[in-house]
């Protein structure tokens, strides 16, 4: 195999065959994909969930994961939040000619070690290379199925006035470490991206019963994915500052920067929204996955009134005051995942 | 709505909202997407079949077709090769900042509409923008999941000594096309791309019975697909060149330009390997189709021998001669599809 990409590897012929052979089948390999036809057949029943996500961060390898590993948590967690058992993925990749071979290895090495920590098979793929200067680098396109597990699954629809708001761990670690790795700034050295697959924690809830809303706070952050729970459940939600965890690194490197970590990505976090009663349990849950150690409570679903209306989310500050927070407008981070 | 394509409208934040509310849902709404959970829940029984790929082209606009038509006909051609009935796809963009709002505009509709007349929902998607200069414009990445019809499926692997080869129609149409529009070729000016759906023919044929192969030859062409089968199954094929159905404008476009009708992509058409008893109704029902009315018998799978050895592809000439085709070594014609 050439060290490099070239134009070749893309045309569907012989060149395309080698690649697949060399890196993909070789990292992936299981009897679904080695069937090499144009589709792969799936012994699964419905019903099921479908999510899919394009994956064109840049650097492409950070401290704690890869745009690789990125391209199955995500999307396994996508998957996850409806309440389903991911199964099985798809990946396509986009590639630049002239991209080290040495790079996509990597990247292919860890997909497949996050699939298979996550229990996903990877069993369709497709290469595209385009010519030098017609994308940078690499993206990938990852569309997740899994087995549906409760009805009414989890929806951002139902979130009801009284429930409690949890959150799985430490905000905004892997918005913090792309930037600091894009900019090479020493003083965020000790974070790193959360990114994780969450498909076990989130059945261990789901089983537990009566989960309303479970949702990764991934582009936008955790500000973003409360107000949008807040709009499509027509409910306000309160989150208490204090409450939120949030890692010292990452709450300085904020600060120095003027971000706010309420509107960071995370790749390795859940929301989860149940009633007060479950709300112990679920927090039990959460603390004894490996991701979910810094779970917290973080806030509770209001009626809406005269001064919280559908849709809003107020956040409680240290000192007693109350301060709207409004869905990300700009993009404080472009390519973040 | 902005004129122009802002990073903003990738952030998951509010313009993000925005785009999906004025683009994506107009065009494609249906129950399932509009939901607006990170995954769609699907009612769907197995088995299944899944096929996902990136779609480049360039130009994104050609005669007969664009990205956004192609990005739906080929994901559903793919998943009908397999013999299943596709119903589902998602779609991912990667989009550049700074394209022209009206040009995402026309492609997604386009893809509404190849979308409805292929009879599939687009339930999940995803969209990313990336800044000026990282993507050419535009990357659409589908992926299709079909209900499987048959069992055993049609299979490359599956190509038997007597059976016949059947092609649905003209060879080299969108190759033609599409290098013709990319470098204002005019002779080429009659020719457009044969982007269209082949689910409903495909289904017709696996409804007929004993199907063995079904393959949509696209990237590297019709004699590439023909290797690949005759490499999966083990056996010879030999194909006659005065059969295979060419536009007189593509074969004169091609002698100009040094390129082999054979391996130039197609986006429209199927090839189908079956017993030779049930050939004559195989070509009634893709003549039936309106993609199939130049359906022809162009070859037969052959028992390796001597001379033609195991995964061996051959054109008998108008002259009586024989030559080997290879699998495509190069790339013709990068980003065309």
């Amino acid at each position: 195999m050439t060290r490099t990409l070239l134009l070749d590897h893309g045309s569907g012929g012989r060149a395309s065959q080698r690649l697949i052979n060399e890196c993909f089948l070789r990292h992936f390999a299981n009897p679904v994909l080695e069937r090499l036809d144009d589709a792969a057949i799936l012994d699964m029943r419905g019903p099921l969930a479908m999510s899919t996500d394009s994956y064109t961060v840049t650097p492409l390898f950070f401290p704690g994961g890869s745009i690789g590993a990125l391209a199955v948590h995500g999307t396994v967690n996508d998957v996850a939040m409806l309440g389903a058992r991911p199964r099985f993925l798809s990946c396509a990749f986009i590639l630049e000619e002239g991209l080290e071979m040495d790079v996509l290895d990597r990247v292919a090495r860890d997909m497949a070690e996050a699939a298979r920590e996550a229990e996903v098979l990877i069993v369709a793929g497709d290469t595209k290379v385009v010519p030098h200067g017609a994308c940078d680098k690499m993206f990938i396109t990852t569309t997740g199925l899994g087995e549906v597990l409760v009805d009414p699954a989890p929806s951002g629809a139902r979130a009801r006035p009284g429930d409690a708001v949890l959150v799985s761990g430490t905000v905004g670690d892997h918005g913090v470490t792309v930037m600091a790795q894009r900019n090479s700034l020493s003083f965020a050295s000790d974070v790193q991206s959360d990114s994780a697959p969450l498909n076990r924690m989130a059945e261990a809830l789901v089983r537990l019963g009566d989960i309303h809303v479970l949702r990764d706070p991934t582009r936008g952050g955790l500000a973003t994915a409360l107000n949008e729970i807040a709009a499509q459940s027509g409910c306000a939600i309160a989150i208490r500052e204090t409450e939120i965890p949030v890692r010292a690194s990452v709450r300085s490197a904020c600060s120095l920067l003027g971000l706010d970590p309420l509107y960071l990505a995370n790749e390795g976090k859940l929301v989860c929204i149940l009633p007060e009663s479950r709300a112990g349990a679920a927090l039990d849950i959460m603390r004894a996955s490996p991701y979910g150690k810094d779970a917290a409570r973080i806030g509770v679903v209001l009626e809406p009134d005269a001064v919280l209306r559908p849709g809003q989310l107020v956040l409680e500050t240290p000192i007693g005051g109350r301060r709207l927070l409004s869905m990300l407008e700009g993009d404080q981070l472009p390519r973040i995942c």
